[in-house]
């Protein structure tokens, strides 16, 4: 089985488009690796690139991006509404198949050592990558942005960097790396208008309240229908399936039924095929059995 | 999106593994193609290679597997419990992805046309390619085996050629070519010993008794349990959601549940896209969003 991980390194730039695509291109120059999405916003001049393939390829992939963007954003310029600390502002390893995210962490601290030895960037290491408990959330680690760190990175002792100078790099900043699990997100829309339904069952089934493990969710109103909102952080944990499931059985206690749900953006074929598995009670059922996988590998 | 489609071209060899790889080989020769399976019976001493790509390299791939059995097998030699008209017997073109079976009917057209020209071996063409009703049942087609069609060939109307000699190629025979839909292999396991439900059930749904459309289904012992086993000869008429739910409901009458389900061998990722779209109610969700699916285009 081919190891397959995801990167989705976030850059400080959504107005240079001839920036982000040069970005671009220095991944898509990696042999091995697939550039599945390149997405920037204007007024939160930001852009975000999404890598896929091998690990060792996706990782020089990466850092061709980071190198890339320290030579062509300068943070001194840079404004824009999303909170950042650098011209690679965030990169996150994600497993999607055959790999784990303790290998997605060791690849974290290698990016880490690699920037802060080359480019001579601070890096910070955060969610699961975190070394301290302080450093889990991305918020926390941003906090006061760029502007913001270039004198607490000095002087407060907190703010030392995992890798790297005590001091940001004139143009590029601070960079933070991390590994996380892949992210599903998914909504599921109930048959009625009454929102209070969608947040009293938002409110059940959230991890946070005793819910389901690793599922984030809300209540929400959306085209004139109630809507759960929902981040599935490990789908090995809670599936899309077993959400629709728990949200459906507790909707009948309002006698209300689900009118459609949404898988939003990409998906891992593990948790298509974990889905499949658990609701049909298939013995056995493998990616490796579905005909596409077996042409990439 | 990319075409693809699956060829399974089956060879009466099953015993000279030497020559069977040469015939595999021909085909690994040919770039845009992958070979997913080589499989051989002694007993039957036949072999088939499960060939799956573009439309294009497909063609290729599967006329050079034909060459090279014309050259390496013998019908005047061969014996086995299978029955069969030639060194390459049946060949049929199974659409996957992006493509029709009308484009797989042509293509079987083209390939009838180049093996009757370049390798003068007759060819009759089966299943959705036929041109005769007598002509869709590949037994039909392989009625009286190599032996019987030596002088059958030439001596009854009835069994002239789609193209090539009404005549036996020597050590070749005659191929049978054709187009079909991907064939879904699907079990469901009872939680019953009763193996009269499971016939029951599966002479209720199968679509000869005005059941499902495009299923075909027998009840069995399998492991002590009742099992309905099917062959979904159209996943786009009626899929394994479909199919297990309709049995779920079935067995509700006989106060009977179902143990666990089993896909059996290779399944496209349309199929079990469709089936969690249909049992989510997922709105537009689409094989693309499977990231796995966007790294081999």
């Amino acid at each position: 089985m081919q190891k397959l991980i995801e990167c989705v390194p976030n850059f400080s730039e959504g107005r240079r488009v001839a920036v982000i695509q040069k970005i671009a291109s220095a991944a898509r120059k990696i042999r091995g690796v697939e550039v599945l999405d390149v997405e920037w916003d204007r007024s939160h001049n930001r852009s975000l690139i999404t890598i896929v393939g091998a690990p060792e390829p996706v990782f020089r992939a990466v850092f061709a991006t980071i190198k890339t963007a320290t030579a062509l954003i300068d943070m001194k310029k840079h404004k824009g509404e999303h909170p950042r600390i650098g011209a690679t502002d965030v990169v996150p390893f994600v497993p999607v198949a055959g790999t784990t995210l303790k290998e997605c962490v060791a690849l974290a601290n290698k990016l880490g050592r690699k920037i802060a030895k080359e480019l001579k960037i601070p890096v910070y290491l955060y969610e699961s990558a975190a070394r301290k408990k302080t450093r889990v959330n991305l918020a926390d680690v941003r906090e006061g942005e760029y502007e913001g760190l270039l004198t607490e990175i000095r002087t407060n002792p907190e703010r030392i960097p995992d890798y790297g100078p005590a001091k940001l790099h004139p143009t590029a900043g601070a960079v933070v790396v991390g590994a996380r699990k892949y992210l599903v997100a998914f909504n599921v829309n109930l048959d009625t208008h009454d929102i209070a339904i969608a947040k009293k069952i938002a409110s059940r089934i959230r991890e946070k309240n005793g819910g389901l493990p690793k599922v984030k969710a809300l209540g929400f109103k959306v085209e004139g229908y109630a809507q759960i909102s929902m981040n599935l952080v490990d789908f090995e944990k809670t599936n899309f399936d077993e959400a629709y499931r728990a949200i459906e059985k507790e909707a009948r206690k309002f006698k209300v039924g689900i009118k459609s749900s949404e898988i939003y953006g990409m998906v891992p074929l593990a948790s298509v095929v974990k889905a499949i598995a658990a609701t049909f009670k298939t013995k056995n059922f493998q990616a490796d059995q579905v005909l596409e996988k077996r042409l990439y590998e």
